[in-house]
């Protein structure tokens, strides 16, 4: 029982790397296969949908640490502005550790297979929705409108992603922080006139 | 000539097409072929760098139609929350008229290829560096500090590129003009700010 909790956790791990880095179509399950070193007919006893069952896991896996990383990060500012500034940091350390190959653990296999396989579109939807439920709460504790807490973290999620993107093509972290205090600005004024 | 033109062109085009839709590593060359009518062997003809080539005019090319009709709809506009509407209508529109298959028509390429190819990465930078410069220059034409206006201009594409990501995984563009409503806001803030 341990060995197979093992296999199959090695395998996805490997696999939500190498979707991370290369993205979903270039990612061969030969190359899972072997740089996981699980044996051959493991993949498809443990994933018996294949690629697509391995891809929606892979995604929901990374993005459930990644969701956690940033909880921590949440959890530990005392305010709005700490908590975008430390979702940057994290954010750009990941990109500048990768040497700018990995950036946001969904957003490559999201945009390549999310509108042709529903099972990895669902799993992709989830991760970001758990995201920006999670950022929305801490949003609402530090002050902000009922209404006004889903939009912002929403806002601030997509800008991040975005600013992902553009460092990557860059490959400058600068951006990621840029966008981090553009909207600290933005956030914390939402919460300071819904508390005049 | 005339000839030339027409197949490097029609070759381009689909190449497009397809990279923005299936991504880079899903996209072969002879589909590109077959697709395009063109005959073999005009693809090195006429891209002797072969895919990666083709990739980084393709990218070149859409980002640069797509700047177009970016600069159209800022141009038209009155104010920064026209011009962001305007934006978020433009790239729902065409998220939605490809059944959520087509985002924007460099990020699939960016997120895949560009921290392995020069080329690519380099096509990626400049198409997001015109379109940030593009809205820059209006932003500061309605009123923008110089020092703020590419820091404004950049979190708008980077948060309307993000919105993008996450109205594809949920297959509604909702969030895309949520988004575009925010940025307004903050936008127009900061204009007023430092008009004060």
């Amino acid at each position: 029982m341990a060995r197979r909790t093992g296999t199959r956790g090695r395998v996805l791990a490997t696999a939500a790397t190498l979707f991370q880095r290369q993205g979903y179509a270039a990612t061969g399950l030969n190359q899972v296969l072997a740089e996981s070193g699980a044996p051959k007919g493991s993949l498809y006893f443990h994933f018996p949908g294949g690629k697509e069952q391995l891809a929606a896991e892979a995604v929901s896996a990374s993005g459930l640490r990644t969701g956690g990383l940033m909880a921590e990060v949440v959890l530990a500012a005392r305010d709005p502005g700490e908590a975008l500034a430390g979702l940057a940091g994290l954010f750009a350390a990941s990109l500048e550790a990768s040497g700018f190959h990995s950036g946001c653990p969904v957003a490559t296999v999201a945009l390549e297979a999310a509108a042709d396989s529903e099972t990895i579109r669902s799993s992709c939807d989830g991760v970001y929705g758990s995201w920006a439920e999670g950022l929305s709460q801490a949003l609402r504790r530090w002050g902000a409108a009922p209404g006004d807490a889903l939009p912002l973290a929403e806002l601030a999620i997509a800008a991040l992603q975005g600013a992902i993107l553009l460092a990557k093509v860059r490959q400058d972290t600068t951006v990621i922080h840029a966008v981090a205090r553009q909207l600290t600005s933005h956030v914390g004024r939402a919460i300071h006139d819904q508390g005049r």
